[in-house]
């Protein structure tokens, strides 16, 4: 049976495998000190063109998102997100789990809106019992967000800006960023993204690694001691090389773009084969992730031949459901799913 | 140049890259619930001749010891260890990060004395201020210890007796496991240890895996809603594949004795090597750990041609450190070594 | 000026005054096991027909409630609230500071909804990624609410069975309990109340005391070890007898009952001053709190003459406040109101 | 039975209680923002000399040291303390409960000593294993401390020198500081220590107080927001007139002074009386705590007369016990003791 459930349902792309392998019996420093780790740094830093920035690899995503936000907030503080973001309800309380509060906003197809947000500041810092409140401590955006949708430049900039008014950080979980980036409909580069916020990461898990989020803090403003910050919740790989060695491989003639953009060349196929087929869309997505309405009626058939993500009860006889696309995903699949829609 | 740090310089096995190659576009579902996770689980439990067990996989040894201790202790519990012991020493603070206090009792060698773990325990559970201080929740032991040592059979009978006396669970920190079984000193097998203590980990990252430890409930007493604790914790890995690959191809035909038996080869042969050319020796490991005590004038020449880790301060002429084999260690790195000792 | 800002604005009831003074030169031990304590806590007993009940007493509401919160969750549990709960909105995210999530369905006048809560329960078990979520861990509500409004016996009823149905304890706080049980408009006995819920707590601080809070575990409910985790969350008060005398002197023939039902006596001769001199209603409160509108071109001459609590923006012209009476409010000052309304 | 036990065993001095009851009436506004914190506050930095002083007034001894030591570390860093201090042993673990470990040196009679200090920074923070191990981020001492010692002046500065060599504030707890003031052994005054360290507080509840500790940063420097952090610990009294007039009065006309003068008298005839008795003192205690060592045969016959605190074991047949004299302890009581030794 094909699966269309996630982006993390295959193993590592070749190459990666292929350099563990190669690498295998050099004897290496632990902890991320080895020099692979430091070549996947400074390629990060060129590809980000941002010579100043400070990396960091962990190992997934909630562990990434509840040590980034805790290094960076104060005790007192919470991070604002939108109520879908995915620190706020598919991280089993990881984010509280250190002390600080999800402050949420509304969330618009997964994204943000800059008014809502500044509105939210506003409000929250003049409130008369403000000192008696969390104080937002921390801007949190997802791109692509959860729901597959893309910030324009405009939104980004607007966020940023908001996000200074108010002294705040602005974080941006890249899960999927090369899934973001590679779409047709994304209007920021790497170097921009990279400029348009204070710490973000470039997700590996779901784009070729086994696992992996390299963070970066693009002006080397990384919070004082963020490796031993790392150590304690548990994040730092005593085999730093298995983390180095992959984000060298991806970050080398441009390997984690190419294979970002197969992801979404997929994606754009399945995404006309879906329109074909007459498929009612949940939203819009330009990335790797698609969104359909099915009668419940079909599921129980459909389920048997290709596996998919049950997204949302859409009413008592329609479920929305998720097929995504990866770096993985080969032209037969889609073949194959053209079968049973 | 050749390297003795530790037993985690090298990358994994190679039949553990083998297999993650041949089943890398197999689609699985994630988070730990594929087949390959369950195979090992299986063997494990084989393996332990404990058909109750529940296994976790984990990814490495701080985030593990800090995530069952966090998940076993109630709020105002403490737990239990040697003040050599790594939980607190090596691990940043994990542990307190998790709201636990770490109740040091003296380490000889790494190891607890059992009759002042129960001194101890009695003291604590007598004192008339007892309602107003951490309550011991926990003992915590190493096997083999940080020093390389290791229990008798009856001292961890007699441990698990006075934790039991206690109604307190005893964990066993086993991040170098396989050493402590191969060890010709060893007087427990695996099935035996995993009756001797309320939960133990099988460690991957220093026996032949990237990454990896297994967290082993023998009999079934896993704390509820484990699985949850471990995403919380930021210790679940999206491609639970990546371990469940790693643990049943160690639990395929006894691979993971095998190598450990290796390492300790190897060890058993260092020793000798050590011993042969007069080197004092800082304590009597039997594992795969070796201390020797070293003139500080020789250190700087011996380093240029031999990694080792700089263990303690012995005077101010002398320092002990330590020399490490592996899975992966070549017999032609000793005959290497012979040269520079 | 005289304020009707809070029900917190005087010291305490002379009755206690007056006993802390006679009592003062009694030499007694601390932390609480004083016999003013014990009588105290029997008087409780008695005063809930609980006589299974075992009593605490704490220090203020927010340590309060974060201390019970924490005390009866599991780590990866969250409580579950109305979105304008105390506990989720004015504590400065003391509930978060424990590692754990609030968790918000809507409020309607600070109520939760029976319905709501029972279909918010219904979802978060039965969602597909619920064991990547937090787990919904008790129920939380304030009799009266936030905004003075009380919640029916049949409300009670059907909200105990739900958080029953779920297994999940029911928390209610009680900070201005003595209130709300005094209103006409309540339908149900402190007893009632007892039966009604796992643990509330009986707040001092609003009606009577200087400070304290008694928490009652109704069915000697109470998680182990509870004093000591009151000393862990610094919520021990050294001089206990502070705590045990007031709250000894309130059980002592009814005061709390008659200090309470003052209170809203003088809030019913304000709502009717408020009706006669046609104030626009926020909302319709049957307890100490009553809610306004006024224009904001008449709040600060009001404010010269009568202190207020500025609770919520209506429009652009218009705003809510709060004026709310006490134990101590003199019917002079109800008098000295009506001149400036 | 009269009653040494401890310093808290009293209600407040009458003069607080006559406060109380006059301003009674009073309406003020909560949370500590009222004008006789203001007072008091102004008192308190008189005291000091320490005009740039910010003072906050907390409820209790463990409530302080943990909202203190939490608020001025990172994430990552732990206190340096005497292993027999506050904070590391009867505090039930308040201060792991937010994250932070209580790193322990040596203590003599409750004191550290600097060089020991010194010492283990100098170790700390050139351990190549730094990295991966708690940083020191705070030193914490007691003055008088827990087994009643005072420090001398050079102690006090050697301390706060090594504190600034490695960049570490100097935290001093003084639960008891009346005592240690006003010792005829103390080398300080008040502004002195004031100037010695880098946050301290003034113990009222131990010093004529129901409850209260005033916590004071010498030279202004507060931990931003440090008034939400006392809310988000539970630690803010909601009728913050109760702690405000209790320091005024105790800061007015030096009345704080007066009355650790009186505990100081008491306890100097004390100890007299007890070298009279010809009793084997446990050490030597120049403050309101005496320490003998009795043997066990006459504890019960002592214990039905005189009330104590049992300190210590000493050996198989001796024990050795406290005795505390208060700023209330009447003279008759000493002679009544006198009849019982």
């Amino acid at each position: 049976m094909i699966s269309f459930t996630c982006d993390y349902s295959e193993g590592a792309h070749p190459k990666i495998l292929e350099r563990l392998a190669a690498t295998n019996y050099e004897q290496l420093p632990g902890y991320g000190v080895d020099h692979y780790c430091e070549s996947a740094k400074a390629k990060i830093r060129a590809a980000c063109q941002a010579p100043e920035a400070e990396v960091f690899f962990l190992v997934g995503g909630t562990q990434t998102n509840s040590t980034v936000i805790a290094a960076m907030l104060r005790d007192y503080e919470g991070v604002v997100s939108a109520e879908t973001g995915h620190i706020g309800v598919h991280e089993a309380g990881a984010v509280e789990y250190t002390g600080h509060k999800v402050l949420t906003i509304p969330g618009h197809q997964g994204k943000i809106d800059p008014a809502e947000l500044r509105a939210y500041l506003v409000a929250a810092t003049t409130d008369p019992n403000y000192e008696h409140m969390v104080f937002p401590g921390m801007v949190y955006i997802s791109f692509p967000s959860e729901y597959g949708t893309l910030y324009t430049r405009a939104e980004l900039e607007e966020i940023q800006a908001i996000a200074a008014e108010f002294s705040l950080p602005l974080f941006i979980d890249g899960a999927r960023l090369g899934y973001g980036l590679a779409s047709p409909a994304c209007e920021v580069s790497l170097p921009e993204l990279a400029r348009l916020c204070d710490v973000f990461y470039i997700g590996g898990t779901k784009v070729g690694c086994f696992c992996g989020e390299a963070v970066v803090f693009p002006r080397g403003n990384a919070p004082k001691h963020f490796y031993t910050i790392t150590k304690q919740h548990g994040a730092m790989m005593a085999k730093g090389r298995l983390l180095g060695i992959q984000f060298d491989t991806l970050f080398t003639d441009g390997l984690y773009f190419e294979i970002s953009r197969h992801a979404i060349d997929m994606a754009l196929r399945l995404k006309d084969l879906l329109k074909e087929k007459g498929c009612t869309f949940f939203l819009d997505s330009p990335t790797n992730q698609q969104f359909i309405v099915l009668e419940n009626s079909r599921l129980e058939e459909f389920g048997k031949h290709v596996a998919y993500d049950p997204w949302d009860r859409v009413d008592d006889s329609h479920t929305a459901i998720r097929l995504a696309t990866s770096w993985a995903t080969p032209p037969e699949h889609l073949e194959e799913l053209r079968r049973w829609l």
